[in-house]
């Protein structure tokens, strides 16, 4: 099954800069069923060559700036946002922007727990937040059943922010700060399953695998190419069933 | 069952002036199986009248300043505690000291969500890495089975901090900052859990019902010596089978 977007009118990456967010970006440039409009939204749009360069041969591609944990900048970009999508408005949010501050119980600091809350587990909630008015409009203007091409909120969390997963064998990486902010946007995404629900906004978290990027590392399983190819896949597919859920790139729920 | 801290040389409880943390020094002076050495923590100890009145009755209870989000403070606590509690170390540590701050979609702010973080996630987790050389002293001057008799730390989280419970009816009460912290401290509690195992030092997480506290408000349920009661005669009853399990006060597993 390869992703189609055909049906989406615009999908919006946060951190497209580098890592799974540009894989993204170059997966959907690279398939006929894309959406109508691809927002990647950089911290430094400036030093971000690669996503300037694909936006150079695909008009779809819109590079706005946007810094997940400055509230003057997701307000900024929402208005730019805005007048890229018109009155049809946002039709699906995906989160992705993250960081891995690495920290065991001996090296873990209250920085690096708050650090990585403020951009894993608040960002999210803000920029979701934030861009509402534009995910209710597209929710309206679209219509029909819950769906991607409809109205989505898409979190990129991880395996490693299951609570129930993290025992034994399964938990040789014991880092705290990431853990726990995963395990918080875990919740979030409960809250605004809960809160959206009406509105006929999805609301998924996704565990994109174990990924050689550089926050994964070079003895991570997987290459940014195939994760992306099977997340999308799994994304585009997303239905009322979905919603609130725990999914794996391979579209597998997994345990909170 | 009543609670049977008959063969535990010392507990500390944090937030201990007030709610639920004052109940629980109530509640222990008054059982003859009380543990030898109760260690009462205020931020400001100077206001908790109720503790200092108990105090004055109880020589076996100490008040010990500590703002558990201070480091400074933490470290202060730690070389008091350590002179009372001597080379045998502390047993029990309840991580109790937590805030709520009432906040829905709207209303909820990156200053709430960042400051219920640091109280209810952040300082368990390093409040208990300070009081780790008294508990690991606990563990092997004590020896014996995991329980709160040799070395435990018991974190107080809440209903409201599973993920899995957070949907449709259950979940009425729509608070992110308070629900993503306690998620969050269930996560620093499973990776206490696996840490902290081959010293022989037990950790739960625990949820003390809905109880009629300045926290709980006044439409509560259980009043806080109903809570108590319950929760301490779990406490006391903890095994290596509970070892980095979420049980409520009435010994229950809850889902993550």
């Amino acid at each position: 099954m390869s992703a189609n977007f055909a049906k989406c009118g615009s999908v919006l990456i946060t951190g497209a800069s580098r890592g799974l967010g540009l894989q993204m970006v170059k997966h959907l440039v690279g398939i006929s069923e894309r959406p109508q409009k691809i927002i990647a939204t950089a911290r430094s749009p400036d030093t971000a060559q690669k996503l300037h360069q694909i936006a150079k041969s695909h008009p779809e591609v819109y590079v706005v700036p946007l810094d997940v944990v400055n509230d003057a900048s997701i307000e900024a970009a929402v208005q730019e946002v805005s007048s890229i999508v018109g009155p049809a408005g946002l039709n699906c949010l995906i989160n992705n922007a993250g960081i891995l501050i690495h920290g065991d119980l001996n090296s873990e600091t209250r920085e690096g727990m708050m650090t990585t809350f403020q951009c894993n587990t608040v960002s999210p909630l803000f920029v979701t937040r934030a861009f509402l008015p534009l995910l209710r409009a597209a929710a309206v203007c679209a219509g029909g059943v819950m769906s991607v091409n409809r109205a989505a909120v898409i979190n990129m969390s991880s395996l490693l922010g299951s609570v129930e997963l993290n025992r034994e064998k399964a938990s040789s990486y014991r880092v705290y700060a990431y853990r726990v902010s995963k395990a918080g946007l875990n919740m979030v995404t409960r809250g605004l399953a809960l809160d959206l629900h009406s509105d006929g906004i999805l609301c998924v978290v996704v565990h994109p695998g174990w990924v050689q990027t550089d926050m994964g590392g070079k003895q991570a399983p997987m290459t940014p190419q195939e994760s992306i190819s099977s997340l999308l896949s799994v994304i585009c597919a997303l239905s009322e069933k979905d919603h609130g859920q725990f999914l794996n790139y391979e579209g597998k729920n997994l345990p909170w």
